[in-house]
């Protein structure tokens, strides 16, 4: 219906995005809502990361642009609705979609007006590089959102993949590096689920 | 599992407002997904509003404080997780939950650290006021959002509930009140679906 409707032909574009990007609400991701009836959808995913970096950034990163840095969390998934999400947890097949990530973004970013495309697209590829402080703060907010879930939702996750204390601290090693100010959270919540024993 | 938690209070705060907005993915919306299978939770619709600011803001806001719209979109459903959602299209149910919201947004905010509650708090409320510049695009892009789902999706809803083209217009005309320069592409959206037969 966007085709033919009468508005300027940059406004169409971006309706057509707006669209072609809702259905991240399809994309069903391994982590589950804290009650445990469903998995989290990589839509609702990207609207609790930002809202955790709007909530943390002014304690743990007041330097960076909250700006950026959310409408990075806000448009970070969005290839996966051509691309499908991979979870952490399977380290080789993560490795293998990535290039399948860079096209559907291209392909995704591509469908605004070009100039606002570029842009997005090139956002997009700030926050996979993770070499600048508003990158480096969203991607540790990326990993840490799913691993205060798991706690929360008493690792039903961790159970069912049999993920060990020593595999969880390796794959989370990354918050503190990416952001040292998280690190120490990020441990807490480690060792207290290994404590209550959620896991092996 | 955040009360024993070792970190400082307010990040413990924090983590604990945080797992307690996430439960707005259980909130379930009428509007529906684009293909119709389940109704959009409050947590999706979120993420697409601030998705949508974000992408027509240069064109059509250009003055907004972006920042500050995206803020708002993000937390505007919050109270939901404690007095649930009331559909637009029952007018009088919607008039009644109002002070349930205000005294759920107070009880949810409530469990930041005092300064941050508050701050929050008044965003929550400038966007419920629809005063300002920012809090009346804001206002404008939590309406449209529906109206493109609806059209886009064959207006599932609208049958459902047997929405006219006029009741449709009447309630759609605060998005020209909120924004006028997004009123021309509500029109167009409301008179494509009346000629696709979509609202009777």
């Amino acid at each position: 219906m966007i085709d033919g409707l009468p508005v300027p032909p940059g406004l169409r574009q971006q309706l057509g995005f707006l669209l072609a990007a809702h259905d991240l609400t399809a994309v069903v991701r391994l982590n589950r809502l804290l009650d445990g009836s469903r998995g989290e959808t990589s839509a609702e995913h990207s609207w609790h990361l930002a809202l955790t970096a709007i909530t943390l950034a002014a304690d743990v990163a007041p330097g960076v642009d909250l700006a950026r840095v959310v409408t990075m969390l806000l448009i970070h998934d969005l290839p996966e609705v051509y691309a499908g999400d991979v979870p952490i947890y399977d380290e080789a097949a993560r490795a293998a979609v990535a290039e399948a990530e860079w096209e559907a973004a291209t392909r995704l970013f591509g469908q605004l007006p070009a100039e606002q495309g570029a842009e997005m697209l090139a956002l997009w590829h700030e926050f996979e590089r993770a070499e600048t402080a508003d990158a480096r703060f969203a991607k540790a907010i990326d990993r840490l959102q799913p691993l205060l879930l798991h706690c929360a939702g008493d690792g039903a996750v961790w159970a069912e993949r049999g993920v060990t204390v020593e595999q969880e601290r390796r794959l989370m090693s990354v918050i503190e590096a990416y952001w040292p100010a998280l690190g120490p959270v990020a441990t807490a919540l480690i060792d207290d689920a290994h404590r209550r024993g959620l896991l092996s």
